[in-house]
């Protein structure tokens, strides 16, 4: 398998964190986001949406990071990133789509550079929106997971899955952006858990080959 | 089971078509966006984003769309939603995907709202916005399905599923606010056969109780 990824990008961190819960290898082409390399017709070839990241695997591409994990589960069930119960796989979903949803495309390198070139926004404006939805998306979940008996040391009971596997990335941002995390104990203490595991260390951005 | 919804969420618009496909009745309660019944505290009780729609169902409250279909799927499989084999549903999530992360959360009315009163943005700027992120994710969903033998007479094969049922109501959006469509014939093709199904049909915003 080979994972088109760029060592900032939190969907592509999403990725590497299931590829290494899996425990699968694969070989990582970086695409310099800030280089525009995404735009480039070879690349557009695989994922004409021009964006990161692309799994390429027995001649198919995915694009789409939750699509490639949904894929990533089937075709390699163990561990499990999603619980067996329909309402609890339906519980981590939501938790996955409100960040994969409602925060993450919101506040993206591509929007980013829109809302700079095109509405004229500083970087001090940039900052503001982007926290608006963090905290908006934030908030959301710290109930989800505070009010329910099915939080566990993870998202979802003990073992880490696909909520987490949003979550750690998106935290990453807000760290980076300089969002006041207090209001949110459950999620930073999950955080701290899913951090002590190796496959989650391994995924991180400073981590990768392309970091900078 | 219950629906909250409102006639012109198009997150609402592919809860009712996937409902519709699998012929499950429901109790449709319409909450009102515009005059902002999403926030009242009894409505963020069951969805802390305060966001349409949900479903209720066993005593479980489940919040964003995608969630929601993919639960139906999982509790009354038949007719399926997503193909059996896992490349064949990476390509019909990916789709999914490019509307339900990277267009519909960049165009809804939490989004425009924001734009108008934080950004000052006026009613020409927001069609402008509006068209800008449908465009960008319009084209890379019509190459996905010109470009693969696996596009039928629906997005993919010959009976409709999850990216049909977030391709429609993308494209009624894009109908109202006045998108060129012609650019997509492969999509427009698709949504038409969609539309002869009284499952689409039956789901139209136009076709709610709630309408106005």
């Amino acid at each position: 398998m080979r994972l088109y990824t760029y060592y900032r990008s939190s969907a592509a961190y999403r990725v590497r964190i299931a590829l290494n819960l899996k425990g699968l290898s694969y070989e990582a082409v970086a695409v310099h986001l800030r280089k525009n390399e995404q735009n480039a017709a070879a690349y557009r070839a695989i994922n004409p949406q021009g964006l990161i990241p692309t799994l390429t695997a027995d001649g198919h591409a995915i694009g789409q990071s939750l699509a490639i994990i949904e894929y990533l589960d089937e075709t390699h069930p163990e561990p499990p990133l999603l619980p067996p119960e329909p309402h609890a796989r339906a519980r981590v979903r939501q938790i996955a789509y409100v960040i994969a949803c409602d925060i993450h495309p919101l506040n993206n390198l591509r929007m980013l550079r829109h809302l700079k070139d095109r509405l004229g926004l500083d970087d001090d404006a940039l900052t503001v929106w982007q926290h608006h939805w963090m905290v908006e998306g934030f908030a959301a979940i710290e109930t989800l997971l505070a009010d329910s008996p099915d939080t566990g040391r993870f998202c979802h009971g003990d073992t880490p899955g696909l909520a987490d596997i949003c979550l750690v990335p998106q935290i990453y941002n807000a760290r980076r952006t300089g969002v006041d995390l207090a209001p949110y104990p459950t999620m930073t203490r999950i955080e701290a858990a899913c951090q002590e595991r190796p496959a989650f260390a391994a995924a991180h951005p400073t981590r990768q080959p392309d970091a900078e």
